[in-house]
């Protein structure tokens, strides 16, 4: 019983390490001083288009930043914007 | 004791998980057809440059790619590339 209560908290934990463990990524903005700021966490998609980056997170929330990618590093779950 | 062996066995799968579940992503150059060619696997990094795309998966093997992105899905792990 010990052994199979134990079982079900690590699945317990496991699970949720899962769910945390999406490969979104956060976007950041890149200031002239080289200071990074968020501009949207947990992003999902990312569309560039004709007047700007389009950030789509997780939950569909979406944010249209006029900027260039610098640079998309996905382990880090960074993704680096720098205004045009 | 049985749940100590447990415990470090959990721990392991947690471990392996944790390395299986890392955040890179495919690239895939889209034909013009709609079909998606596989260029590279596991990119960890993603750098727009001024003659193309840099990719660099996970152990460093870099390849400069002449497209723009279409897309970038990472839940999904897709990188979708277009020709210019």
């Amino acid at each position: 019983m010990l052994a199979r209560g134990i079982f079900a908290k690590m699945l317990r934990v496991f699970t949720q390490v899962e769910v945390i463990n999406m490969c979104e990524a956060n976007a950041y903005l890149r200031q002239k001083g080289g200071e990074d700021e968020l501009l949207l966490e947990m992003v999902d998609r990312v569309i560039p288009q004709e007047d700007g980056i389009l950030l789509e997170d997780i939950f569909g929330k979406r944010k249209l930043v006029k900027a260039r990618i610098v640079e998309m590093a996905l382990v880090d779950h960074k993704i680096i914007l720098e205004k045009e």
